[in-house]
């Protein structure tokens, strides 16, 4: 979806106009990283929001959602680390509130304005106390420069951070969307969360706005899959504070298209970043679907068979085994006719309406081992890291700078597996992101003793 | 389950009366394995049968639900290993009724009475003509004797054969119901299948037939789960033939409901036999889940906890870790009150009403490590068995007595992982297997090239 419309900017989710960042080692992770984050607007911003469906909530979720209720409207998202606040009962919600007012009272707003998210270890309490002494300090630290810092001080198990910004024209004015993400898989042992934070500094109309975030959710968010395993703390948060000065947008039409649209992209890029991260992966999956009847159904088929477990194994063994895709779209829920399905890895056509074509596999083989080679090159070395007993991950690898850690995620991205599958002639298309099943992915998640 | 109301007899699936089996080598598989099986009733017997809901089906799927559409009524199955018989068209469709001719022309019967299943590589072409030629000499092995036989000529990567057969008295005389099952995941490079057929010798109306044995897969076939890749030629056929001459069953009640019970109890078994047989699996899981609404929402909380990938893991590592359960538990779909939320790994309470327990992860780590090492002592050794370049499984093993399997199957099924499961105060309650995720997984499913 590479589109004239808008350029990529540096910045993350303090890029837009009128938002500060901050992130700071508070002592809630037993590794010292940083592990607290705020994001603060000048001015009350429209708020949407969209949380994991799970009946299993953490109480910032509950929390968010009672806000953003009574008023679809916020100045800051305080995030930590560390611990997940996930089936601690009363005391968890209790904890979710005097967070919300420490913050709200250091930024001199009501605490109804500040929305929390949390993620690390599910039943365990948040480190109250060096929370809340640290939460006067990160406010001092607020700045623009701080994009990448608020990046750093939300992962968890994650290898890279991930942040993105892009600019388009409004109107003969610069309108901008940045975005923050963390996530890994459900993460180690029991670390619980994808987290999201959108920032944009356009005037939209709360409704509408929700509207975007969540079809755009949908087109990305919703389309990832590490392990199928969705989480107590899923979160996207999406503010836009009008500071563009850019004319107000309340209505759908091709202002509101173009602005959706680069909020798609941001979150399409975020959740890519998200599955190419995926605990132990190589490489980043894509599925491209297209002949459903509807957008829905064809996201239905490409999200199974970027989640078949027989799929991802195929990929880390670089076998182009399209009996496993043929397999993977069949069960995926969607009615269709087999003798219209074609199956097609990178360029190489496996399957054509039906029938099994002859192929090289050895130029498929070598097409699926240059993109995990490729991709792995520009990620960090999983050499350099370990977990504690804390369910850390701790690094000794050397710090990037922020431009650097850009470069690094975008190249990781740059060479994914293409599955392209075409079920038919209806008009419905969609993609879904995931990542092969290694070793490490059973190491990682076996390898430890609650 | 164990019950009063039956017990456990020898012969799998030619135990009921008037059927007999016979399992050959036809030359199908390259490793020379047996490779076709055949399973005949002396009259024409009521037949019932559950299909695989993939879009993409192997021709035998379509030419068995036509049959039993026309007609509830079969003499016979025949069944081949080696090739699927999937994504192969029109010819492959012409190979099924080839197959079921010849079959019938052989056993002096109607082509519409033999029904027909295949297993094996998804692309590939029955091998017709080794196929054709060894048909007559599996009719005349035709045989009580050879239950063992069939459950070792339908495999394809299983270590194990599966087999079972109970006996009950109903009015006086006994009633007996034989099985026999293949499946290991949708199994090694594009094995696709888990197939299981079923004899009684009962007098069962059909469509109370059909009902019984709908709603004991329900309880069975369909709550196991080793890499929720279900395949294309999945099929369940059950026979009944009338022949213990007790009173034709053809309206629910007491006596239909003994005969439902002890046909779902020999699917469990065949069921549980297909999880713990599961690709690199150390031991079976069993999930019990209670305190739903409906019997449907706790199958459904129990197979999503059974197939979470990080459930798996943390099986596989014997770490106790209820916040993955929690998570599984949540994300299954069902509403529930998370304050209510219970979970137990064998005698050890890790949540309770929503509330983290405090217990001795040593003596819960000592659980899951003892359940896998005495299941895993009673199989046969991975390291005799490899795979061909036709992706068999090829065993140096020696291989044990009929009476001998039958004891290692019942060791290995005889030490699961128990999770429990209770969310709230409903009368549902429902279970689920499944089998750890190992290293073994990763590499039997990836390091292959097609």
């Amino acid at each position: 979806m590479g589109n004239a419309q808008w350029q990529v900017i540096t910045g993350g989710v303090t890029a837009p106009k009128g938002f500060t960042g901050a992130g700071i080692s508070a002592g809630l992770k037993t590794s010292g990283a940083a592990d607290l984050a705020l994001i603060v607007s000048e001015n009350d911003a429209i708020a949407a929001a969209v949380y994991t469906q799970s009946q299993v909530r953490a109480a910032c979720i509950d929390y968010c959602q009672q806000q953003l209720e009574d008023q679809p409207s916020a100045r800051a998202i305080l995030c930590n680390a560390g611990q997940a606040n996930a089936c601690t009962g009363q005391q968890g919600w209790e904890d979710t509130v005097t967070m919300a007012t420490a913050a709200a009272d250091a930024l001199g707003t009501k605490s109804s304005q500040v929305l929390v998210a949390s993620t690390g270890v599910i039943g365990q309490r948040i480190k109250m106390e060096p929370l809340l002494a640290h939460v006067p300090t990160l406010v001092t630290q607020l700045s623009k420069q701080n994009g990448e810092a608020v990046a750093q001080a939300i992962v968890t198990t994650d290898l890279v951070t991930k942040s993105y910004a892009l600019e388009t024209i409004i109107d003969g004015r610069p309108v901008r969307i940045g975005g923050v993400a963390k996530g890994s898989g459900m993460i180690h042992p029991n670390m619980a969360t994808m987290l999201a934070f959108i920032t944009c500094d356009a005037a939209v109309s709360p409704n509408l706005w929700q509207t975007m975030l969540t079809q755009a959710v949908d087109q990305s968010f919703n389309q990832i899959t590490v392990d199928g395993d969705t989480s107590t703390n899923d979160t996207v948060i999406a503010l836009t504070n009008g500071q563009s000065r850019t004319p107000a947008i309340t209505t759908p039409g091709p202002v509101a298209e173009q602005l959706e649209a680069m909020l798609t992209e941001v979150c399409i890029h975020l959740a890519k970043s998200i599955a190419r991260d995926g605990e132990g992966a190589t490489c980043l999956m894509e599925v491209s679907v297209s002949g459903t009847d509807t957008a829905q159904d064809a996201r239905q088929i490409a999200r199974t068979v970027a989640g078949s477990s027989l799929v991802k194994s195929a990929v880390f063994g670089h076998d182009p085994n399209w009996g496993r895709i043929a397999g993977a779209v069949g069960r995926a829920g969607v009615t269709l006719d087999q003798a219209q399905l074609t199956i097609t890895l990178g360029d190489v056509v496996l399957l054509h309406r039906g029938q099994p074509q002859t192929f090289d596999p050895m130029a498929a083989h070598t097409y699926l081992k240059q993109c995990s080679e490729l991709s792995s090159q520009a990620m960090p070395q999983t050499s350099l890291h370990s977990i504690n007993q804390a369910n850390e991950i701790v690094s000794t690898d050397e710090p990037a700078s922020p431009l650097k850690r850009q470069a690094i995620a975008a190249e990781a991205l740059a060479h994914p597996v293409q599955i392209t599958v075409s079920v038919g002639n209806g008009s419905g298309t969609g993609r879904a992101w995931g990542c092969d099943l290694s070793y490490d992915y059973v190491k990682i998640n076996a390898e430890y003793t609650t």
